[in-house]
């Protein structure tokens, strides 16, 4: 299969970098209409595990390697976890994939590599001419296309929430977001082909993952299918390899800009219907029910899943900071005068965040951070990368996340009691005030899920006369990270 | 010109909703696939203005004849009005243009029914084929479309606001929205024709409104333009009639789900760039600075101004309590036991309102309202009006208002300090929270503006034991309504 491996100007590229962290530099002044190459964002240095890990030997992942450094959230089976923030936010704009955040249902199917070819998906339901497509022939008879898109799962930052008031989801931490450049087919076109009927309106996905309630499916608009703005797309290379088992290894959806729940992996067949899936995954997960509602009502009445109004699709602004980490510490005698402070933010629906403000005194006054987008790089190249092309000129839909940075006297750091977080995204739209760690009233419905509100971190200040700079780093969990 | 003037069925339908208030009857239910004629939402009764009132007879709009139930929100002239909420609610769906807002950065250029066809405009600027079209061309050479649009003033119940901490801009009460059904031709068929070059990333437009600053203009995204989700528009018809001049007699941009400053009145340009519009009305209009910018900052450095990230596009998520209105009176003895609250609400970016709660208590309880989608009606609808087609049916975008009720049992509302009213859309993103009328700290900046958070309400009691169901109504300035 021709297109599979990297192409050899982007394995050169990826080799170099193997040596150092990506550093692309200045991109030249240039009026000319000639399309040169642009130095985009490419992968960090990246390595394959081969052996299962001890844990997963009793599993039924027993067949997927796994690397040591992801937290475990849901025990050990199955697998959801997501990287050391640190880990993650130090790769830069890109996630290796044994970084990238996990979230399974249940086991992982396996697949052979030599079994991948013949992966067969079906285009079906209210069409014309449905059909069925091997890989194979999906990468020979269509456009191939690359994309950064960074994927969330819709729990992250979860475990701010769960501290306040225990809701029914795990406890992701800041983590549980990942970026990758993704290589498959415009789901449109596979849509287009099919030639859906009148009365369609939705587009179902189901995986190959057998589940307690079914294999996992879940469905969006099929007008949004449809829109090249959306970007959704078939994948089945990531940062220019074969998806990973955990990525969902052969052929997965990638839906840009929405929960990552609505981006099926293992993915068997595209359903084209009237109404929303009736997946049991799709109605009793990723919603999020009128206040009102209680346990009592929701289980006794199911109006409340089916209306497709409290599903969660956009994905909610949001940011996080890595630096200061957790437990760093920082010289405040004989150190540099400043303090960098770091960290992400991204919007749903394709919207650009517009600002990110942090505050040293719970939001009296706010400052205004430096934002990097370095998914703008793309905008520029019109190249093939790893078998696809990278044509991004056109869009204007951010579906990546950014870097922000703000430096701060570490004088004032020492004063602070937290620092908080907050982003706005291009509609204006920001994140809603609140200290998460204050006890809600009794019968306080949490309006949205918290994991939205404005981040704290804590100040990196332990013992003001240390001269040490050495950070403890602890994983999510709490547990020392064994170095 | 032909399409001029209301097709047969449309003015029979028409003049039978002259006698009676629109109330369309249930759409039968049928499985066939022709496109039988929907039952869609119609214009209200309306009487075109044919007298100058007094007060605009020494004014530059001497030439304009207006409804004077309208309310004068920034003096004489210019002029920027709303109508008293109950008339504008009481019209239901759609608005009629002598209710329909106002706002006027100067006068209105006049234009003679004569002069109409012959009205120019250019398509210029990042073009391979610049060009210039008459409005006769642009109805004879272009496929017509109609379609019900709300246009929103950024400034939209500002006053609640103003009350609280006087801001830059003037005093909107919650009627500075308004529903109408435009017919006219997509703007990306002007562009496209056009044929774009390679750099082009910016729509700008402009007016015959002559200004102090110059033709009043702003820009809207290249992207947005050919969306076809977005359904941008040039629009020479309001509810089957020529736009009236306070609505941009003869052509004017119609730009759904963003704020009404970017659908620009009495167009002359359409203008594509590579940079957003350098009009001064683009720039020091319609934006929300960050925070930390003072007001010395923002004066003397341009950089605030010039970022596009701060400029207002998207509407922001609102709503508004129609009923109980402003000091309306209701029987706590021998009345019904039910009152029944009503309002409107509305999204951004062309998102649904898929939820609207009240609160009697100050939000520590919601309920959640029943909301009336009209715009849905128009979806099933294949049909020619007003001389353009409606097609809606592949549209996902809500571009309109929707209509909530909620019954209150009249005891619980006897005991209710006050309503409060908060709306959410399909992204989650909900009207933040905030009691309108406390006093801010000194030093508090505005985060959004904050007519976008949540309304209140107070209920309607001013007597228990009076008998008598009157309701004193006033106007937006607290002036007593003429009856």
């Amino acid at each position: 299969m021709e297109n599979l491996a990297q192409d050899r100007h982007s394995r050169v590229k990826a080799e170099k970098h193997k040596e150092l962290p990506p550093s692309p530099p200045q991109t030249e002044e240039n009026d000319s209409e000639s399309s040169e190459e642009v130095d985009i964002p490419l992968p960090p240095p990246t390595t394959i595990p081969t052996e299962t890990l001890d844990v997963d030997k009793k599993t039924p992942d027993a067949h997927v390697p796994r690397d040591p450094r992801l937290i475990r959230l849901t025990g050990v089976h199955p697998f959801n976890v997501e990287a050391p923030l640190s880990a993650l936010f130090n790769e830069g704009f890109l996630t290796s994939p044994e970084l990238f955040y996990v979230r399974n249902h249940g086991a992982v199917p396996e697949v052979k590599d030599e079994e991948i070819p013949d992966w067969e998906f079906s285009v079906e339901g209210l069409v014309e001419k449905p059909f069925i497509l091997t890989l194979r022939q999906l990468i020979a008879k269509y456009e191939q296309i690359t994309c950064p898109v960074t994927l969330v799962c819709a729990g992250n930052r979860r475990k701010e929430q769960n501290q306040v008031r225990k809701s029914k989801g795990f406890s992701w931490g800041p983590a549980g977001v990942s970026t990758a450049l993704f290589t498959g087919v415009a789901m449109s076109e596979l849509i287009k082909r099919a030639r859906p009927r009148k009365k369609a309106r939705y587009v179902c996905m189901e995986g190959a993952d057998k589940l307690p309630n079914g294999f996992y499916g879940t469905s969006v608009k099929l007008n949004w299918v449809m829109d090249p703005n959306k970007g959704m797309m078939l994948s089945y290379k990531m940062n220019g390899e074969m998806l990973r088992p955990d990525h969902g290894k052969p052929l997965r959806a990638v839906i840009p800009g929405q929960i990552g729940g609505r981006s099926v992996k293992w993915l068997k067949k595209l359903i084209v219907t009237a109404t929303p899936s009736d997946n049991w995954y799709h109605i009793y997960d990723n919603r999020v029910l009128p206040t009102m509602v209680s346990p009592d009502e929701s289980a006794n009445k199911p109006k409340w899943w089916m209306d497709d109004r409290y599903a969660i699709y956009d994905l909610s602004t949001n940011s996080a900071i890595a630096y200061p980490a957790h437990e760093e510490q920082v010289c405040l005698v004989g150190g540099p005068e400043k303090y960098r402070a770091q960290g992400y933010a991204y919007g749903g629906g394709g919207r650009r965040v517009t600002r990110v403000e942090l505050s040293l005194d719970k939001g009296r006054t706010w400052r205004l951070a430096d934002i990097d987008y370095p998914e703008d790089r793309y905008r520029d190249a019109e190249q093939m990368l790893y078998g696809g092309r990278l044509d991004m000129s056109w869009r204007e839909s951010c579906f990546c996340w950014c870097q922000w940075s703000l430096d701060f006297l570490v004088s004032e750091l020492a004063d602070a009691k937290d620092i908080v977080l907050r982003a706005m995204d291009e509609s204006m739209n920001i994140q809603p005030k609140g200290n998460v760690l204050e006890r809600p009233r009794h019968d306080e419905q949490p309006l949205v899920p918290r994991h939205y509100k404005q981040g704290r971190r804590l100040p990196p200040f332990r013992a003001p006369n240390t001269t040490s700079t050495n950070a403890r780093r602890l994983d999510g969990t709490g547990q020392k990270i064994r170095r």
